[in-house]
């Protein structure tokens, strides 16, 4: 529509920005009741999981590139061009809407996560919320709403990402689309993964033919170089209960924990229940179970976590006991080194448990699945949201348990887009309160005053990053 | 062919038998090959899931009433038949073959087991093996056989039983059959029992469309009041390892311990593995964990028995702990009120780790699904086999670990059709040694050797209940 000294290209509708160049960003305000409905008017496409009357209490069934993501990527791009954003989309289906600002060649910073909403594990049924990566590419759209409202001119270029499958629930590999862009990922081994559970033609679709059915096999490079950020925010909400729990309003994340996964093995007998008396036993179960009780004593010991989610025996009958029994392990610490202490006591554990405290004995065997080493994130994004969540907690309510601060250090739990974008780019994030701690879950909850004040760090943090910008 | 002044009726083929009718039954000798001969010949009706290059070295996969159990029960037919046997079936397909003694008209000593031949628990793939059950019905056939080359006459009649679905692997309820000859189950509810899978036309067949398929849907009361028998003896494999492991011979069995069945529901919350805190868990698998751990314990200090053989989670997620656990818990013990201080100990033990242990609580339910009390089996009984055991353990190497007796009184750790008859008649039982105690799987073993001292025990423990009885 028009251009401006300032290098804003003609795709922008709203014209000259000069009059905005050198305003004071402090006084820009995100409209939260405009930011809800937004969330909620996205989330029509893939609702599901209805749980209470109000038409926004249902949860989200919106697997990656499924018709719902197709629809909601429609939409994604719609809002943004109606701002006047470039859209692009690269071979993951990832999705970049820019606003430009002065230094309109240099790269941008993104405000990044995901729209698609389910569980991060396969399953019969994958359920998500409104939340979960939704509210982070929601908050980048509402903050670039703000800067239009204020015709803004940013010093560099500022957009949103749309990472394809983050949770990884249908196609099996978290983040696995933000990890092709940082190289850490093979283009050719996420086209090629195929979708946990077959349609209903019985086939199961790889992610390149799904990408081509919904038109999202874009032609830009799914690359960090070929296209570069200056810096990657993400606003997200906690998965946990802390921020709830300490009646605090903002996370300021400085990394995120290390974790691993493991599948173990014990090996044992399928001798009757009845006939079989304590000592003659090679009980699988008893020893599994003795097992998960030490891997938690030694996690809560390191200050660290330990999660069995999935066990499994063979053959599973009442009055037999188990050959074998598989059972899953998710340990966790923000430290690497800690982390590798936690995997060896269970390891020197679990091999005594099999040995010495399972009657005739079992056997023990690791599989690792899953090795996450910690993530620092950039200091200098760090600073950027520190200030901003400073200078939005300064309004508040102090409600604070302990009188405190109203914004709190954290250590992500749980792995997001911006593990991977961190390799790459200047990358940090920003917690939102999450309602009883619950994600992955259809009554996933953020109160539309915590979405607003998690936007408005967002906002802040943002904007100090690109002030600071050096061209 | 010939009647006899002993009162052996019309179906006798060996004509007259007042010449063996005084013979001293104690040098009666069983023939080990010919016994071997036709267990293994039998097995050819559903022999599964090879494991050796012996044309023996199968498992069986013989679920009640299906082709193979319709085959060889033809097959017991014309066994007993021609040994001059009388073969009636009654309502459930019980067989009885009954060779006529000197007091025609009073009721038989049974020697009874089954010929299904499968895991009593449903399975994907039921495994059975060779011996279970098998080896009784064989044994009583092969004492049949010896009193024929004998020429014995009996006091009174003395006969062999196959009961039907023994296993529960097919129809879910074990000794189902000899449970409505008892009165303990209902004819109509064992009659609509519906099959556990669906067969190759997708529907679940019942009992009766089973047994009227097969031709054996029989003509004679399935109840012991119209069917009485004089006693009932049941040679089995012990399934457990102990005579194996003292190097003993014969068990001989005074009971049956009790047991009950639970499923025991612990209900937590689904949240994150990585962002949940210890303090915030509610981890239902930790918990379970802790309660297989601990039922352990308490039944071993008990001196009972305690397994856990099946375990599900949901929704099942490595990252995400389980909302849901459901477990299995089979605790057994020799005595009815030892056995009701185990669960009632367990119930607070279950209750004080939901609670207390197990960070911000889990509920715990109770279903309970089979109470099975303990059985004490007849003294007159009792006695016979013990003496007989006495008698054939004198011939035999003296292996014992401790230098003492090659018998032994034991309990049973396994229900068996034993239980039932003996509400309704003397009953006992003998165990033979079974290979590193393992049953309800193909390489489930008894030697020749012992196949052979556990039948020459029955016939010695039949013929003297025989002699003593009172007509």
């Amino acid at each position: 529509m028009a251009t401006t000294t300032n290098g804003i290209n003609g795709h922008h509708p709203n014209g000259v920005h000069t009059a905005a160049s050198s305003k004071d960003f402090s006084s820009f305000k995100v409209n939260q009741s405009r930011l809800m409905d937004h969330i909620h008017d996205g989330c029509q496409f893939g609702a599901a999981w209805k749980y209470g009357d109000d038409p926004t209490e249902t949860g989200m069934a919106r697997l990656a590139l499924n018709d719902a993501d197709k629809a909601v990527r429609q939409w994604f791009t719609t809002k943004a061009e109606s701002m006047g954003c470039t859209v692009t989309v690269d071979e993951m289906g990832n999705q970049f809407a820019v606003r430009q600002g002065k230094n309109a060649s240099a790269p941008p910073v993104m405000m990044g996560s995901h729209l698609d909403a389910d569980s991060n594990a396969p399953q019969t049924q994958p359920t998500g919320g409104r939340y979960d990566g939704i509210l982070g590419v929601n908050a980048g759209l509402e903050v670039l709403r703000v800067l239009e409202d204020n015709k803004y001119v940013s010093e560099g270029n500022i957009g949103v990402v749309n990472w394809t499958n983050e949770e990884g629930a249908r196609f099996p590999m978290m983040a696995v689309s933000s990890g092709v862009w940082a190289g850490a990922v093979s283009l050719e081994k996420a086209w090629n993964l195929a979708e946990v559970s077959a349609g209903e033609d019985g086939n199961k679709k790889t992610m390149k033919q799904e990408l081509e059915r919904i038109g999202y096999l874009g032609p830009v490079k799914c690359d960090h170089s070929e296209n570069p950020f200056a810096a990657h925010f993400e606003l997200h909400i906690e998965q946990g209960p802390i921020l709830e729990a300490e009646k605090r309003r903002v996370g300021v994340v400085k990394g995120v924990q290390a974790f691993k996964w493991f599948e173990i093995e014990v090996s044992g007998r399928d001798t009757h229940a009845g006939t079989t008396p304590f000592y003659a036993r090679k009980d699988s179960m008893l020893c599994a179970a003795k097992m998960i009780v030490e891997s938690n004593r030694i996690a809560k010991a390191a200050g660290g976590l330990a999660t069995t989610g999935i066990l499994t025996q063979e053959p599973g009958s009442i009055n037999t006991m188990a050959h074998t029994v598989h059972f899953t392990l998710d340990i966790r610490h923000v430290e690497d080194a800690v982390l590798e202490t936690i995997r060896k006591e269970c390891e020197t554990a679990f091999a005594k448990i099999a040995k010495d405290d399972s009657e005739a004995g079992c056997k023990v065997e690791w599989k690792e699945l899953v090795d996450s080493p910690a993530v620092k994130f950039h200091e200098d994004c760090i600073k950027a949201v520190e200030e901003a969540a400073e200078e939005v907690c300064s309004d508040l309510p102090k409600t604070a348990t302990d009188g405190g601060s109203l914004w709190k250090h954290m250590i992500s739990g749980a792995g997001h887009d911006s593990c991977y974008t961190n390799r790459r780019c200047p990358t940090s994030m920003i917690f939102a309160v999450t309602k009883d701690g619950i994600s992955h879950n259809p009554v996933e909850y953020c109160s539309p005053e915590d979405c607003a004040v998690g936007t408005q760090v967002l906002l802040g943090a943002v904007l100090r990053f690109d002030k600071r910008r050096k061209f």
